[in-house]
């Protein structure tokens, strides 16, 4: 089964990585579809180029070859329909995650090839975690290392030492 | 009884639609108020007389002659003074829904002639539809027509054709 | 407009009594409609009788002139279409309150002439009143004269009595 | 992959068996897996075999070939390694149901092979039937093939008729 | 500060014992106080006074000096007062146990001496564990070595064990 | 004990006075600690100095001689750390609150001297007041004196008049 973990991953952190390496060991293929989304670029803090960048050194990393890393824009359901996948993967969290993925993944069955959604949980250790704190966290100096993978740690370092110049 | 169904609407889904033909079967009159924020208006896609224009042909076409629409600005229980209606209705979704309405409800109640809050349900059908989510449908080229009622549809159509140009 | 405001109601307590208050003065007509439910008998502290009675002494204290009290058992859908009534009243509280009560809600719409349900809330100074804590507070010897009507109070006083005896 | 779908099945209802026929389509084989649970057996309607069975029926109907029907009793993940399959499927439905399922889920990875659990939601059009309900409905004689496959509507009726009898 | 730690704790687990320690941090002196509830008896596993010795052993081998373990029934605001204490200690977990604990502790507020309700949170890796699902697995045979202190897996083993027999 | 209450407090509402009082009578001293937030200083109504001496004046009023009112940014958990306090405290009121503050605890405890997080209840009558909904009453001219100490009211009357000259 070919599944795509889609999201913002901006950046990717340990939860986001837990998803992706179970998904990894249960599906033949993972395609990690990092979102472009134009109308709130301002927001970001990394290029969904560079997210790809990151992810795609986490999951070398991890010799994860069944893994995939791709940007789109647009309906998931189109995307996924262009390649030829139909299930998606999602990390189920807190709460109010779970209403509005549940409104997501109500909704991409509406389109496309009728994706289903498959969610999943990320180890309780990274239930805590979100891209927002890790960001925060890193522009106030603290350290992240126990939060995110290494290339994520790393790019931060690079992007917030740019900015600051 | 005379009841408001207030909202943003921006624009009408099939969720909206369904709790204003609850509404209408059940009350004498039913005034759908359109709310004019004026600090958030570069983030909506539709002025508020429009919203109230295309929510008028919707109800037109179900011959709902009870239901009359409007536009408020200010305080809800305000508002609701001026047109000697006691009772606010809102449809109930989600739990985050849920959670806002009830601060929302209780929150109205301290004001103006202490405006009652019934809760109703759209049909599950439309558990998942949001405005939000039609203006992105909508914007990436998808069908919305399963989503809204076909005044909303047209709308849609003529104003990102507009935007494009 | 005639509403049903169903319930177990063993005992009446002040977030219940404040619900009735509320939709006596909105609703022509208002039926507090109290559950027989044979098959968890044993774990009642009052029988339905007990209970209808001491919603009536509650209600009659307040003068609320257009409240009746009545048993049903059986589908509430069914025994709405006997009475002639198409609404049911039910409070909103807590969130696993809420979810239990949609479920209903939705389910109370397949059946009979298709009651609406509509959802009101108690003031927010009852949101932490039970019938299950009432009881285990009257129990224990507690005062519940801040969360239950007199009726209720006194109720509790007499039949907590007789059952040490 | 060959997944498991547990659970009481006290009997089998739409939003059970949604779940079934969305497995069947993404996964090479589905056992349905029915709890046999001695301490509570009281309060079931249905013995474990006849649930199996009203299973198989529905299944047979749907045609889903590659669907197996099964009971167990004890650990699920000692279930799961002595069949050889690694992957738990369940239904999401509600707030209340999900904080339990998350519970179960991080507690059945700690057993057995560590079995993942992949959640799938029923349309919303089943989302508030409940094997609870759906038995209070036929007991007050109330229709429930709306809400349920033909095989288990016809099994209430058997068990119903007998019971009274 | 003197807090009470209440609770059933049939049979103690690492998320209680983890509350427990982290209490004991903070405060001058903690009392695990075990509800002795009569009359649900039969569906404990072990005696209150069973609980209460698992619960010193667990705390005298953490050597956690400000620890009491206590018992007992009736109003938990009145057992507060006799023993001089003004807050309660609960811990956090899902949002099932919150609206139930909030409903708790705003009642408790009401009688005693008024105690306050101080939620703390259980490391998130014991967030899926409870006392319901211990006893589940330790009946199947199953190890609950990682999710209880080993007072707690000794008094299992014995309690199984003498029960079998 | 040396807690700190930490918040936008942009202004100050029942809610937290009701939070800043409870901590006030429970522990040795109290920090209320205004973030100072860069970022989104766009949104704010009041700059943190206006808020700190809103918070000051109401605690003055009060006559709370053990709590003060400083502000803060970066980490929570480094702030802390130098001011030598090691317990947060934090109201709680809905369950989309929660959530969210139940992340933030975790997370602060990964940093600083890691800091426990005490969650304190606001009496019920206040749990549907927000900083949001009171600016808001306030710009379209509502009467906010039931939701807010005397400081905020006269703050909100100063800083929307000189806004609107």
């Amino acid at each position: 089964m070919h599944v795509v973990y889609p999201g913002s991953f901006d950046p990717l952190h340990n939860g986001h990585f837990d998803v992706i390496q179970r998904a990894s060991r249960h599906f033949a293929k993972v395609t990690v579809a990092v979102l472009e989304n134009p109308s709130k670029r301002g927001l970001w803090l990394f290029t969904p180029l560079e997210r790809v960048e990151i992810i795609r050194r986490a999951v070398a990393s991890a010799r994860l070859s069944n893994v995939e890393v791709d940007t789109f824009h647009g309906l998931l359901a189109e995307y996924m329909k262009q390649i030829g996948s139909r299930v998606i993967v999602k990390g189920l969290r807190a709460v109010s995650d779970y209403e509005n993925e549940l409104q997501m993944a109500h909704l991409n069955r509406q389109y496309g090839n009728h994706p289903e959604t498959f969610f999943i949980m990320a180890a309780t250790r990274w239930s805590f975690v979100s891209s927002t704190m890790v960001k925060e966290i890193a522009r106030y100096g603290g350290d992240v290392s126990k939060l995110v993978p290494p290339a994520t740690a790393e790019a931060l370092r690079e992007k917030l030492s740019s900015v600051e110049k």
